[in-house]
């Protein structure tokens, strides 16, 4: 789907439903490198940045979902300042994607209880771990990072809708790139010098 | 060098001297990922991020070089705002290494001399571009993205010196997780929970 020639055919008007399709496609489990975006976010000394996994795409509210330790660092900076970019970066086809938006914190609501359903017991894990992530470790200890099986309470969904898209494509001879905004009703979408 | 199971066998003590050695690696062309990380700036609007090509790394200045447009907007920003992260991620090394710092601008010194002196006829194309990155263009046209072959006055080198690591590796049974500081005159190091 979508080889870097394709994606050069591409006309302004099918870049944002390819753009969708290619999120659907890596939260899907498929496509690897979109799966693990980079998540931008403003933090007390300046921007923080961390891979975060895809975990859902719903195209028609243009969202995006990860999940994270409600205890986390971005959790408080994402509560002060929700502006977020996503960015997608793909070598073999030679695209990257830059996704803003505004990130919402779901820790108790349906979405985030549909989600903890979901999960595996072993991701359940990951928001069980007795210490605050990022916290100094006294020593290294198996048990401290392995996580206690329920985690629920520390599980957190973020979820981003996004408003602007940057994309862009490199090629041999010359680069291209295309703005897609979101206009309430429809994206729309120009070309930008690369 | 430096497989996962191999990264799980440092001590902290190593960490630091691992760190920069897999930074000049990739900066020496090898080790793909780490030679394509994120950076983030603080935006207008939010947090910005962007991929780059890490040119150089220079350890004992705990340094690395990207290069840019002078015109591109995240010039402005990095201005206006000198805290930057950058974020590498290995997905076969099962390795992420954030890394924090301020950057300085190079447009007209002996540093960005030296760097453009040493940027291939293709490279220098990049720059020359008649149109400001970013900007909206009328229509496709290849002479606007293709650039002028000299493009000196719009190279700027981008110099990061850090002074924060953060080091996360996955493994199948828990994550690691180290912090890296510089004291002044030497790095120290603890672990983090995951």
């Amino acid at each position: 789907m979508y080889t870097n020639p394709q994606l050069w055919e591409l006309t302004l008007d099918q870049w944002p439903a390819a753009v969708w399709e290619l999120l659907e496609s890596a939260a899907n489990g498929f496509d690897e490198p979109f799966r693990t975006p980079a998540v931008a976010s403003t933090g007390p000394d300046g921007p923080d940045i961390r891979t975060v996994i895809l975990r859902e795409v719903h195209s028609p509210q243009r969202r995006a979902l990860f999940y994270t330790d409600a205890r986390s660092p971005k959790v408080e900076q994402m509560a002060s300042h929700n502006a977020v970019t996503w960015m997608f970066y793909d070598p073999a086809r030679r695209l990257q994607v830059r996704a803003r938006g505004t990130a919402s914190l779901h820790g108790d609501d349906l979405l985030a209880k549909r989600c903890w359903e979901d999960c595996s017991e072993a991701n359940r894990r990951n928001y069980g771990g007795l210490q605050v992530p990022g916290s100094a470790l006294e020593e290294l200890s198996k048990e401290v990072s392995m996580g206690a099986p329920d985690g629920r309470e520390n599980f957190l969904v973020v979820a981003t809708a996004f408003s602007r898209l940057d994309v862009l494509l490199l090629g041999d001879q010359s680069n291209r790139r295309a703005g897609l905004a979101w206009d309430g009703s429809i994206w729309t979408a120009g070309w930008l010098s690369p």
